[in-house]
């Protein structure tokens, strides 16, 4: 009996969204990857890269331990931030990579070396191994410097003019092998500008995902983010990436339609509605993607979203789609 | 055929002193374990104390390193100490052991998961799993709070009313299980003060080695230290070390024998002279154990002694007496 290859998907963004989407995946039988976003710049990452000089390591490792295979123990300690003094807010993770990237030398290397620790399934490369800024000019002409500068930005709903990376970065060679070798590329869920666009920005990316043979997939957020994307609906996300991409790429476009609590929703109005279909098209996936709250370290609750992707629910929607490959 | 179960060796120290003595051994086919010293307070070391509330990571990492046989990357990585910021001079496995505390609630387990991670041979065991200080009165009265202010101390040579852990510490029970199913024990070479006396100050401790059937040896240091142990010869150290065992245990007492090269010699005037044997006792193993520099990473040469012991001809005559058991 001939054994077919394992597929290979290649999941594009970074943070929380990838982990999501790779935390599901892996449990299939598939060749992944993780391209992720050089452009954090805040908390224990911004603070690494400012005293350190190393790449940002906080993206890569949420995609390691979403891709890793050890103990529960290993992915604790990767999670665990330190409370006090010096050490404050870092977390062991973050500074494990950046010690990686000081005595290898390379931050690609730093990251292949973590996996190897966490025995990782699959492959986590940053896009770019060129340190860089994430920047925007709204229409008001003010300028946000840095990821975490636009993350906090309640103005971006107002329009801007351009965003972009500087210097305007090289991509990692390896990014590309990847794309053009995918059979599946998953661009999202995830912040639109803070965690997808910038990997459209680094030169080369669109175009190698524009290329591929791969079948490309886009994974619509769940809720909006108040003064980020205030009353997006999924068309507006679409156009958004389809400006970086250069064009519509993709084959399929996957949406939450399952609604949340009520209660949830309640304490949610304060910071966005859920995105809403809003086109009439054949790529469009509706399912039922919504999880319980879990997987989160209670720390990073606070932080980010309540609402959040079932991974599991995930993985069998983007399962059927490689299923039909 | 029926094979010999392998050896057991339990070394007995703390710092660079012991992680020579298990590098040479790992070599060879025993059953190692390393009793570390608690008291350590100096350094990255001191400040995880204060900080973050851990107990005393830098031995144990020395004996973790020294065990390991991991890559030589990952070595380097434990070695490696970040050089700016609120992380500058923590060593990375330094923050690794204290993560693991934080973790896993507990410093041994902790000690026991970074083996795993560093593919260790044998067991590295804290001598008690409380925070303890060390404390020395000295003749003058004066008090020397800690390992560090004694290690820095001037004054020692001119004697010292008492020597004491604060508070008085019970024994982690797995030191005095492994001292008791030892074949040998090993004890030294090291800081007289500061890592050989501290684990015998444990309770509990001196009477384990004392019952214990194991043969022992005692390694003496190469060189004195100015202020500390200036003038001491075999007799001096091995009466200090009997003032804590309650009597004299030793089987064997081996002593290096071969000039240092005069420049090193020159060098090191100022810092003390080598320790010479001014005993006629059949329990001395005289033999040539000096080492070239080799394995200290850089950073560290400018604080450590210069004249050091080669692991390899340490371990060679500590297998001479294994092999007579």
């Amino acid at each position: 009996m001939i054994r077919a290859a394992a597929k290979k998907v290649v999941v594009i963004g970074g943070g929380t969204g990838n982990f999501v989407v790779l935390r599901g995946l892996k449990k299939y039988s598939l060749d992944l990857t993780a391209i992720v976003s050089m452009a954090d710049d805040g908390g224990s990452t911004g603070i690494l890269r400012d005293e350190l000089g190393v790449l940002p390591p906080g993206d890569a490792r949420q995609c390691l331990v979403a891709l890793s295979n050890s103990s529960r123990l290993m992915r604790s300690l990767m999670n665990y931030r330190f409370e006090n003094g010096g050490l404050g807010g870092h977390s062991f993770g973050n500074l494990l990579l950046s010690a990686l990237e000081k005595v290898t030398g390379s931050f690609e290397k730093a990251v292949e070396e973590a996996g190897k620790i966490l025995s990782i399934k699959g492959k986590v490369i940053p896009v770019t191994t060129h340190q860089v800024r994430l920047k925007m000019i709204l229409n008001n002409r003010k300028v946000l410097e840095g990821e975490r500068e636009i993350y906090l930005s309640q103005e971006i709903d107002q329009g801007y003019k351009t965003i972009f990376l500087e210097p305007y970065p090289k991509v990692n060679p390896h990014v590309i092998e990847e794309i053009d070798s995918a059979d599946l590329v998953v661009i999202g869920p995830g912040g639109l500008h803070t965690s997808l666009i910038p990997n459209l920005l680094v030169e080369g990316v669109s175009d190698a995902i524009c290329k591929s043979d791969a079948k490309k997939v886009f994974v619509l957020n769940l809720m909006n983010r108040k003064g980020q994307t205030t009353g997006f609906k999924m068309s507006h996300y679409l156009n958004e990436l389809v400006r970086f991409l250069g064009r519509d790429v993709f084959d399929h476009i996957l949406i939450n339609v399952q609604k949340a609590p009520k209660e949830l929703i309640d304490v949610y109005a304060n910071e966005g509605e859920a995105v809403e279909n809003d086109l009439n098209d054949e790529r469009i996936i509706c399912a039922d993607l919504l999880g319980p709250l879990a997987e989160v370290p209670r720390r990073d609750l606070l932080k980010r979203n309540l609402i959040r992707h079932d991974s599991n629910k995930l993985a069998q929607e983007l399962m059927k789609i490689v299923d039909h490959l």
